[in-house]
């Protein structure tokens, strides 16, 4: 569009065929062209009917696009003069465009973000099918009565869902949860030091935000679950590698390493990704070091629902008269992982501190499945999913087993308490887990390297290999297919 | 319960009217006497059989809880000797049980969490009715379509919801998304540059994490968003207040007091609480600015959809070519908030950045109203609702306009452009704002005091007067409430 004299029509592209509406394609030639220095700072425009019958269109469009450019102050009308390209815009506009023409700059970001890990994708850790870790048997679950529920709460939805804006999340949800964890997890709370939030793992990042300082020294399990690395590190923490022993975490050589750390961060019920439940007297003797040098225990209770020898193991948090446990639960394994919703259990007087980080975070959990899983919780439906996946997945856990004793023998060595929806294999010396896991995945067989577990000393290579998905009648198939991948 | 010598049965407190199942009950029986050091360890326990026989129970319930004992390790086993409390827990025991009775201990906790400001629950915060801010016209959202939406989703989820785990959201909600940011709001992005976040808090806060370092000067305008300040005060940051006037931020201000500020945060197109546009020059000069300084911008675009004298105003983010904007929109005003929806639009090369956080934060969003909002968007519903409120809104706000003038003259000033769902009024010199509200909360009016959102400056007094959730015809007899609360 060329510069135009005062009163002269400017050219604009109108094109009808265009889904751009009219007055949208008139404000944007204006746009273009002032923004592009065709039009200059003060210049007069032609009066809407000017333009309209130049452009063969009706007025209204070139209205609507003048009343736009002037409510952005590209266009100021001056009384009884007409309609003027801004004055104003004069120096910021040339100033802009040369800027563009210069360099962007430099563009930091903050130094945190280094310690955060990349994220990557690789090519195990999305797919879907047999021994793909997190798993659940989502064929299993009863999407008919939960999506009754689901309606329900969504075609009418109650006020109180609107309305009362809890940075600890719906309280009759919080009383389920509470009812739930106090007779089946032997977790000791009432419903105001419940938390909802998305999953374990925005549990364990308003944790660390709580209770964790820059260059805190953290016990972690060695090896542990990636993500809490993620969180430790990107926390700026000293992370603390203790190692994991048939008992769970070897508190005393915790000590030895550093007796005065802020924290320990342990898997308890079935440690991640060994599968090791820790013993009672591994128990007390955490509890009693939390205890006497003032740190946090942050309990990550992830999968703990799914014991099959025995009931659940009773968590450290109802252990602990001192009230130095953090109690990590989620919904992710007992339900599905895309509901994201999990719980943390606060002691008492660390409630308003979780409150105000939670509050600037995210302010609160979102409504529907709060009210869903209520629900679903009281009509008995949770403990009966809870039953009836214990039953199938102790099952699918005992394939797994006899299926990779009669494909393997002694080659694969198995490790892990009879729980959860995984199990660690390790491999004989000089197998590297991770080569082996990207060929595997060309196969479209998902096994995740154990390996990269661990953080600080020489790791086991292996697979946790998940068995939630696959069903019993399957077992064997798949392991053949995954022995001829470890043969080739 | 006593100590018991070997083979003599323990008193086991057995109540067959409680709900808790018999071998709950042995079990809790022996693990408090181990614990309160009723029986020692290394003592011997009877055998099941003699333990039914004396309680008048049947063996399986005394084998559960003898098997559970035994997981955690409350019990051993020797062959052939029998069954014994674990030895192992000799003085772990003894040395939990002293250090309850001493002290707890310090209970530290970070240093960060004294800079965010205490969850407080103000009276006027969360109350439903006329006024309240923050509230949409919830009973004209179509909860038909949505819910057989949800339902559809529901009931038979797409595989694809339960698998790709993705940090950035899922793919078809994010074009959705992005379809609507380039037509509706000229922002300039494309699918890949955007995060699906739990509402425009989320995005802030994740946006701090990735860009601010503590320490930092940021610009913040002044009066803000209260929740803007909580985020970077918890960040560490030196906070700088940039005065707002009838044209937005003064950005020349700001270069005064900071201009080496590492980023702006800013409302450019609805100004939170005062209802300001940014004018076109005043986004020029930001732009520059940032472009010279190397600084960013964080463009919270929260309401913007609802613009009454003419379409919305373009974005700054489309307006900048060094892509030095963050931009951030939300679904909570538009659908509802309990929704917790909104999104983040990210530079290109800043992407990586967001997602590690993202990724450690809480991995990724929940599934479902990502997959029926693409319908709801895809199928037309979204712009349809957004056209209608904005009719709806625009009368209610003119209603509320004509009530203040006709109640209260030029008493109460009245501010901000014609848009969104919120005003602000301004009282006359020495009226205290905070004190009226609690008054007025005690007569269920929910008025949402003004001084609050400044934070560098003499506060001015008056109220963000919410008119989403009122209708037309009801707005007059609030507005005479309001004058009586004021009167008194």
């Amino acid at each position: 569009m060329a510069p135009v004299a005062s009163g002269v029509v400017p050219i604009i592209p109108i094109n009808r065929d265009l889904d751009t509406p009219l007055h949208r394609q008139v404000y944007a030639g204006f746009r273009d062209a002032i923004l592009s220095g065709g039009l200059t700072p003060g210049q007069q425009v032609p009066s809407s009917r000017a333009l309209a019958t130049v452009l063969g269109i009706s007025r209204f469009p070139v209205l609507d696009a003048y009343s736009q450019l002037s409510a952005e102050g590209y266009f100021e009308s001056r009384v009884g003069a007409g309609t003027f390209v801004a004055a104003s815009l004069g120096n910021h506009r040339k100033q802009a465009v040369r800027s563009v023409e210069k360099s962007a700059g430099t563009r930091t970001v903050s130094r945190r973000v280094s310690l955060f890990p990349h994220f990557q994708d690789p090519p195990w850790r999305f797919g879907l099918g047999a021994f793909a870790v997190h798993q659940p048997a989502i064929d299993q679950f009863p999407f008919g009565v939960w999506s009754k529920l689901v309606a329900r709460h969504s075609r009418s939805p109650r006020v109180r869902a609107f309305h009362h804006i809890d940075p600890l999340g719906l309280r009759p949800f919080r009383e389920a949860i509470c009812a739930y964890l106090s007779t089946s997890r032997a977790v000791r709370c009432d419903a105001d030091q419940i938390m909802v939030v998305s999953g374990s793992q925005q549990a364990l990042d308003i944790t660390a935000r709580v209770l964790l300082n820059p260059g805190d020294r953290v016990w972690m399990e060695e090896p542990c679950y990636g993500l809490v690395r993620s969180i430790l590190a990107g926390s700026g923490c000293q992370i603390v590698s203790v190692p994991v022993d048939d008992e769970g975490m070897r508190v005393s050589d915790g000590m030895k390493k550093a007796g005065k750390a802020r924290a320990a961060f342990v898997t308890p019920s079935h440690h991640y990704p060994l599968g090791v439940t820790m013993s009672i007297s591994r128990r007390l003797q955490l509890l009693e070091w939390a205890m006497r040098s003032s740190a946090w225990i942050v309990e990550d209770d992830y999968d703990s629902e799914f014991r099959f020898e025995s009931q659940p193991i009773a968590s450290l948090q109802g252990l602990d008269p001192a009230r130095r446990v953090i109690y990590i639960g989620t919904f992710s394994k007992v339900l599905f992982p895309s509901l994201r919703l999990g719980y943390i259990v606060i002691p008492p007087d660390l409630v308003e501190h979780f409150m105000a980080v939670r509050f600037a975070m995210d302010i609160f959990p979102p409504y529907l499945f709060q009210e869903v899983l209520t629900d679903f919780m009281s009509a008995g439906h949770f403990v009966r999913h809870i039953r009836r996946m214990r039953t199938l997945y102790k099952a699918r856990r005992m394939a797994l087993v006899e299926s990779l004793r009669e494909e393997f023998g002694g080659w694969l060595e198995i490790h892990g308490a009879e729980a959860g929806m995984h199990l660690a294999v390790t491999l004989p010396e000089g197998h590297r887990d991770t080569e082996i896991a990207v060929r595997a995945a060309n196969e479209k067989l998902w096994l995740y390297p154990l390996s990269p577990c661990w953080a600080a000393s020489r790791p086991r290579h292996g697979f946790i290999l998940g068995f939630g998905n696959t069903p019993e009648e399957k077992m064997r198939t798949e392991v053949t297919r995954l022995h001829k991948i470890l043969s080739a």
